[in-house]
């Protein structure tokens, strides 16, 4: 794994506003956390070793096979498990920047990336730089690798069109991961899964442990897919205010953010280092930004940000205006 | 991952007596459940990357250094760590009857099962045996293999003399499993980790992904920790009771069940199979028990049971005589 994600909160006492993680930032979590302190008796007993219940329902809910469905502790035990099952093709590759647990994942299995390598990693849309790719670029990429990973753990905050799970199951060499985490902004509960054509969910499996996610995820995801909640809402304001904050900041001196189809984006402070940027933040307005340099093909410069509250990106900007007038 | 572990009461509606898991019957998590109820609102936020915060109470609750500390999302994601990371010395060995996941992690990174290989697992106290190996014998594998994996899940459940932790990273070669689950009895939360010298623990992490362990279990370890609480209690008055268990099975006819150092058993029946036992169970008493047949070595009349109640206890064994009587 790599040190240094987002979403540090822990290492800062007094953090108010949560910038570092690409999370929607106010979820209608309350019924599904009453609904959980209700179900808390659940950690006295084991999950089902496979989780056939929730992955029934998943592939209810995104109208494939349950047989093409596999649910795991989060979208990166899913890169891992995917990792770890293709192991075997000894190369990988990825385009820069993006996640960097792909690149870490499949070298704990002494993969070495390579361009057009046989497994081809690709997220969308694209954690840090925001950007979605289309549907001619994804299927190039498809027919020139013999597996292509397509991680949409951010598909719900885009309006951009992506890869329908059942196109997914059709190419026959595409392994979708999607993220319960970010649709239903649960990240501490850890719950994800996996779109593939059923022989490659069969080799996935095999390699999983059993009782991979815990009871609480279990219940959570049941629940959430059975009632049809909807935990965040009104994406197209929230991207039109995450649109307003980019806008905003890009009037800055020496802060440039590139443009970007979701939720978060990519930003550039010049002269000073994304770190210090973030320190300042931290001990003077309570704000955690994530700092980006350590995404390869990135500075030290790079910082993300995914958008808060309209007020809370407003102090934001006027803190970054402050940081940048008084240096 | 082996299908066909127990505790698979999701199987069964209506079980109200569950022998198949190893877990203390009644403990006492109720301030634990009330703690993790006003918590719930962590399932908002990332877990830490790295869970070193609990890393840190581990190391001083079992007296040696963080180091040496590696927190798992359950002793089985320790074992396919550990599988992992080792998947290179290509050979493993383990004393058969015992816990299937050693080889199904070890056979996931193709390792081949082989006499005296250089990766050795132990379970101590072993399922399904119950049964307690000395000091001598596991000195004598930890001499003759290049790593001894030895899994101490159930030694809070025993009055049998195990190896300490701090025996344990004396070795060098040694890499012991403990979990929180047991001695917690908090199965659904997934809790684990391992103690093992620091170089080993540094390779061990290597391979490890972010946010395994979740927010919930952390919290639960944390507290746990932090607080010295007793979840399970009076261990010489329950194994006294797992023995009265013993000894009454052990009158009735077709009936057979080994000695144990712990508090499950294993035992036979004859001449139904235990499957055929475990159905009538299950479906005329509500109890359900531990087919053992999947494990290696064992036959269709092998089931495993964990000492409960001394009223349900009695329940069973009463089940079992007209089971017997009947036939």
């Amino acid at each position: 794994m790599t040190y240094g994600h987002g979403d540090d909160t822990y290492r800062y006492p007094g953090i108010t506003m949560n910038f570092s993680s690409n999370i929607f930032p106010n979820p209608h979590l309350e019924e599904l956390e009453d609904h959980l302190r209700r179900s808390i008796h659940l950690i006295r007993n084991y999950p089902e070793p496979a989780p056939e219940h929730l992955e029934r329902l998943l592939a209810q809910d995104y109208g494939v096979d349950k047989e093409q469905v596999m649910a795991t502790s989060g979208a990166t035990d899913a890169i891992y498990i995917i990792a770890q099952t293709f192991r075997d093709v000894h190369a990988f590759c990825v385009n820069h920047p993006t996640f960097s647990e792909y690149a870490d994942a499949c070298r704990s299995f002494g993969m070495q990336e390579q361009p057009d390598a046989p497994l081809c990693w690709v997220c969308n849309p694209n954690n840090p730089t925001g950007e979605t790719y289309n549907g001619t670029f994804i299927n190039q990429l498809a027919d020139n690798h013999k597996f292509l990973i397509i991680d949409q753990s951010y598909e719900d905050y885009t309006l951009q069109p992506l890869m329908t799970p059942q196109e997914a199951v059709r190419h026959g060499n595409i392994i979708q991961i999607r993220s319960l985490t970010k649709r239903y902004a649960i990240p501490g509960l850890r719950l994800g899964f996996i779109i593939a054509p059923a022989p490659l969910i069969r080799r996935l499996k095999a390699g999983q442990r059993p009782w991979a996610v815990n009871a609480l995820a279990l219940e959570a995801g049941q629940w959430l897919l059975a009632h049809h909640h909807r935990i965040i809402d009104d994406i197209p304001a929230y991207l039109n205010e995450a649109q307003r904050l980019r806008d905003a900041l890009n009037t800055i001196p020496g802060i440039s953010v590139r443009h970007t189809h979701t939720n978060f984006m990519l930003a550039t402070i010049q002269p000073d280092t994304a770190a210090r940027l973030k320190d300042h933040l931290a001990r003077n307005h309570g704000i955690l930004i994530r700092d980006a340099s350590n995404f390869t093909t990135l500075t030290h410069h790079h910082f993300r940000l995914a958008a808060q509250s309209p007020q809370h990106n407003d102090l934001l900007i006027n803190a970054i205006k402050e940081f940048q007038a008084n240096r």
